[in-house]
């Protein structure tokens, strides 16, 4: 199993999940824009614009590689010189506030110190309302896949989503999490390499399936004006988590990466408002009360 | 001058910009919120919302202190116990595209060492369209009152702001610069440390006039749905600088300071496309064109 191999297992999963997510649209279609880094490698960046689900949504493929730069030695903390990286980062905006905005990535990492490499990856649903059975039949769809590789992972790898998508300045959640894992290689998974490798193809192709459904149980319902704002809030913490915590933003962003393809994770819009104040008992504030570490998904 | 007489003197700098900021709008009256500090301290955030010319805009002053925390000493590296700060901090998003974002801080900072203490702070301005002759407004008023004070100043400081409120991942300046200082103490600056709160409540006072000159100017311009368009995405880019460059933002919310005072600087709503393309000559790209450190403001 080698990293080309990867590269290409990745690039065919970027395939499959454009087209299932096309058909759950029904509308638009993904645009393609391809790009090359002046260091080594390119990518693949696909972005659908105001479908009949998806308002903006992006599916990106990257394999890139050369001198270890820096900024890497010093924030990854590198034993190597040249690196290979490739991966599938995915991010959703559905127009309507009922349907999640849904996140999921997968990627891997190899030196040419001839030993190391790693895997990391995961998958995180922010809805705007949350729904406790959709967030249950998430989570439990994610164990399925995580048990059939150990049943050590989903335990763990929830944990860690729970830890990674928060918020911390406003002591929040993302959204109700899912499960989020990094620098696993068969040492710390306890499978091989090419078990490693299934497990994130088996992950980005369960992603549309989940993603389908919960854009089938929110797509129907009606949007009141109400609904809209709440939506345009929650969106705006989405881009407070990706530009101020999330490692990898920050690191591509700092590292000289492709702005456009990363920042393509941000919502086509997104308000703020100074001291929101929230009704007791509204939908919004009973979404904001399960915005929280450590709920037992899986038992709702 | 003790630090309680420049909190006091930092305290009326913020009266009196309301006063003559609520003047400019016309209509919206300031909200203010008091707060306290859990370790000491606390402030007035105030806010005005949806007036004839400011949409979202806040005015907040802080005065804190307390024992210096571990995230304090390790990224502003203080060599002291117990530190006191205080300062003024504003940023106002108008509704009209014609009239810039702008943004003006002054602050002091002093550690129980019996020796450590420094200003700090700047003014910036970011036209959604850049009006060269009314940037170079800006920049000669700017001028005028640093001379006043050390003619090494504005050429510093101009240049200082260039560098720092920079979005490096654009590779766009955030507008047309202005003037920047930090870590200020009567040897740095090369007059005593009267004068530099002196220097503080004179760009305080110098705030609100520049702005009305900035409304004045754009406030009457007919307004096309493709400005408002290109403001929201000029919003978006704001957003990318306070959250992933600007130092006070991410200390704030790091070090556990009041988010909502913090995130008061955000604009009421801002847009993201990926991939946007400008027409050539249009009066985007010439502004784009014009987010360049480096250019000699007060000659236009």
């Amino acid at each position: 199993m080698d990293k080309n191999s990867i590269a290409n297992s990745f690039r065919e999963l970027q395939d499959h999940i454009c087209v299932a997510l096309e058909k759950v649209d029904g509308k638009a279609l993904f645009q393609q824009d391809l790009w090359e880094r002046e260091e080594g490698g390119g990518g693949r960046t696909r972005t659908l614009i105001d479908g009949n689900i998806i308002e903006k949504g992006g599916v990106a493929f990257s394999e890139v590689h050369g001198p270890v730069s820096n900024v890497m030695k010093k924030q990854l903390q590198l034993d190597g010189e040249v690196f290979f990286a490739t991966g599938v980062s995915i991010v959703l905006h559905a127009a309507s506030p009922h349907i999640p905005i849904i996140h999921m990535n997968v990627r891997y990492f190899e030196l040419d110190n001839g030993k190391s490499y790693w895997f990391g990856g995961g998958i995180d649903l922010t809805p705007h309302y949350i729904d406790t059975s959709l967030a249950g039949d998430f989570h439990r769809a994610l164990k399925e896949v995580c048990d059939q590789y150990n049943p050590a992972f989903y335990p763990k790898f929830k944990v860690w989503a729970d830890d990674y998508f928060f918020n911390v300045h406003r002591n929040e959640t993302r959204g109700v999490g899912g499960i989020f894992f990094d620098h696993l290689s068969a040492v710390e998974a306890g499978i091989s390499k090419d078990q490693l490798l299934e497990f994130c193809i088996a992950l980005g192709e369960l992603f549309p399936i989940l993603y389908k459904h919960q854009v089938d149980a929110g797509k129907e319902l009606p949007v009141k004006e109400s609904h809209s704002a709440w939506q345009s809030i929650r969106r705006g913490r989405y881009v407070e988590f990706n530009l101020v915590h999330d490692r990898g933003t920050k690191f591509g962003l700092l590292s000289g990466g492709r702005t456009e393809s990363i920042l393509m994770s941000l919502p086509p819009m997104a308000k703020w408002e100074y001291g929101q104040v929230l009704e007791d008992h509204s939908q919004e504030s009973e979404s904001l009360r399960l915005l929280k570490k450590d709920i037992d998904w899986v038992s709702f």
